[in-house]
């Protein structure tokens, strides 16, 4: 039975690396009054929906466009949620 | 007491806003040979780290930042998760 899976993909910059844009947006905020705010990082997250056969195929092939073309392996980390979303008969 | 909280947070585009970036992603993953995957929406993903008295303000001033510069509140929703990292005393 194939099924069809919803993919959340959290992409992070490695701690080690510069986050400009995290940098710029804390300075916005704390220009703004939020002067509480700290360690600001941007990241990207991924909605997608992919058809499988069962989960384990589902993260295999998650991990390999994550590694392909979701992530940059060299400056970003990834995780992913699987979830159900429906059964196709 | 002031506690420090990190704020995990999600920015997306409303479901009935176009996204082109999510677009060519999943061109792109088809191209790769990844025909099984529908639906791709990109979106941010935020960490931050935010000082407090308590929960409740830390929720409301997440609030304000979302809608004043974290998110574009014409285009994109956004939810967030609090979790306490550290109490100061």
């Amino acid at each position: 039975m194939t099924r069809i899976y919803q993919a959340r993909i959290y992409v992070t910059l490695r701690p080690s690396v510069l986050d400009p844009a995290g940098t710029a947006v804390q300075s916005g905020l704390q220009h703004m009054g939020y002067d509480n705010v700290e360690q600001v990082r941007i990241g990207k997250y991924i909605e997608l929906n992919l058809k499988a056969d069962d989960e384990a195929t589902a993260q295999q092939q998650l991990d390999r466009m994550c590694d392909q073309l979701l992530a940059n392996p060299v400056i970003e980390n990834y995780r992913f949620e699987l979830v159900e979303v429906e059964a196709l008969v």
